[in-house]
């Protein structure tokens, strides 16, 4: 189906009035629109506001409470505890990432760690809105388990990504988002499809042994990136940002998919530095534009395609999507004007 | 060359006996010296007492002050930023630790940023100490370049190790210590002499091009392992640890194996989180212990080879060594002793 172009302050507008109807206070909406719009624009589709469906699907069938009182608790000057009181997820994690920046800004660091939480789209949108802001970001979130640990059968992890970001005064961020799989199930479902073999590395079977047929695949596990170095960082994330904060954990965690009227209890973590407290702005941001000029300038193994940064693709498509409008699926944007309860088309 | 087995106790007295001859005050001397002797507990060789040799070494040509006066400034209640002087890596290392403890404890989350800094072995004792204080940490160092950016050709980037810990209140904390790369280049040496072909996807030779052949990899680059992703990661652990903390970074950074006479100007970041603040430490126990259940008790692909928790490896080492004697190398322990000015033997 052909993609439409809106305007970015339309289509904030519209999410919003979709997750309004869907029983959002406006206030709450708008925050929450504004991570999976960010999300379009970054060039992530899947984590974008196609995702309004999903969540208020399961807002209907009692999934997700659409006027969940999220509150964050300060334990500390530098730490909160949020209760995400299974709400929406991007505003769970909206008022996670507000309490940790109330306090990088007090005391120069902050984290809160939110619990009962659901799918908080991806991270780059976090990362981006702290880095405009001044703060070096480190973002994590568990999710539905698909990943086997290293050696074993069985899913237990979820794709857990992290994220970090550094800010550059005047400029663009580095972010790097994370996801911990190799590929991800939506890739295998695509194989399948097409009668295509997998390649090596991406999936095992359900025992446990590497396998290129994406049948077995999807009754099996995903792999891990890196072996058992992705599947660490996958066990560590779970453990910082569902275990410490209170939320479900590996095998805890309900899977959206298959029980969407359960409560997920998913858990964040974020990790805000105020780098205004370490040094000048026009002191990071001098050293920041050198940091990026000797990566980008390492000779290319294949001329046509240049050494980038992580992030460097989204926020080119970003610029891009500002000056163009932001590419929506015309199914995703009807199903919206649908949801907002607006003449389609 | 055989094994020799020592006492812990005798080990680190040893090894801040050879530090003490080689330079350094006392009260610098014994806690570096233990870092290095937790990380022979863990069974982690290469960055144990054997480091003390390479370090003294330096100190004698002039490219590592002993006596440096490592100092911790508070810039913020949960910040610091730690001038290492040019000071004997794991002695910034643990000034580091210390700081950012000391503001954990206070605010509940707490970091420091170091530069101006050395190898600091490796991150696993640093983390371990953390832990038995109750603080989960994230820990991060840059390093002599070795690894080229995804895509290019030209070291730009070292193996940046990234560590991340969280503690199990009466019980062993889980533990990650993540190299970027697939391999270490000792590794690459082993095979040119053995005259074995590496397996694919360790490195590349000088032009960016994979090779399984030794000798076109010493003269290439190591690759990151989970490729873009492990890059992504020594960027981010570049960014935070090198460039964050006013330290060199990238092709700043000088080899110290090429120039063991400059000062390399190393960065490390420490970020401590007080548990405690989370909740009670009976909860947190219950909590770990179950989540260490779920993984373990995942049915293994090899029956033989049960999953395992990042870190279960060394800390059986450690109880194992601590039991037995620590194994050291027959011709390290005589350079300790020849260094400690004792006779040998």
């Amino acid at each position: 189906m052909a993609d439409a172009a809106i305007a970015e302050d339309a289509l904030l507008a519209l999410a919003t009035r979709a997750l309004v109807k869907g029983g959002m206070a406006a206030e709450d909406a708008a925050p929450a629109a504004r991570v999976l719009v960010l999300a379009d624009l970054f060039g992530l589709r899947t984590h974008g506001v196609s995702r309004v469906a999903q969540y208020l699907g399961r807002v209907r069938v009692g999934g997700i409470d659409a006027r969940a009182p999220v509150r964050a608790t300060r334990v500390a000057p530098g730490l909160a505890l949020v209760d995400g009181a299974n709400g929406i997820g991007p505003l769970v994690g909206v008022r996670a990432l507000e309490a940790a920046m109330a306090s990088a800004r007090e005391v120069g660091i902050g984290a809160a760690f939110a619990r009962a939480s659901n799918h908080f789209g991806p991270i780059m949108p976090y990362a981006y809105i702290a880095a405009r802001e001044g703060f070096a970001s480190i973002i994590g979130t568990n999710a539905t388990t698909t990943i086997a640990p290293w050696g074993g059968r069985g899913t237990r992890l979820g794709n857990n990504p992290l994220g970090i970001g550094v800010p550059t005064p005047g400029g663009d961020p580095v972010i790097l988002d994370l996801a911990m799989s190799v590929a991800a199930r939506a890739k295998i479902r695509r194989a399948l499809k097409d009668g295509a073999a997998l390649p090596e590395g991406w999936a095992t079977d359900a025992e446990g042994r590497p396998t290129t047929d994406p049948a077995a695949a999807l009754g099996g596990f995903l792999l891990p990136f890196g072996g058992h170095k992705g599947y660490g960082l996958a066990l560590m994330v779970d453990l910082l940002s569902g275990l410490l904060s209170g939320a479900a954990y590996l095998t805890h965690v309900r899977a959206w998919d298959k029980e969407p009227e359960a409560r997920q209890d998913l858990g964040h973590v974020f990790i805000l530095i105020d780098t205004a407290r370490l040094g000048d702005a026009g002191a990071l941001a001098a050293r920041m534009e050198d940091f990026k000029r000797i990566v980008r300038s390492t000779p290319a193994a294949d001329p046509a395609r240049p050494v980038r940064l992580p992030g460097d693709l989204e926020f080119e498509a970003m610029a891009r999507q500002r000056r163009d409008g932001v590419a929506v699926a015309a199914e995703d944007l009807a199903a919206l004007e649908a949801l907002a309860g607006e003449p389609v088309g």
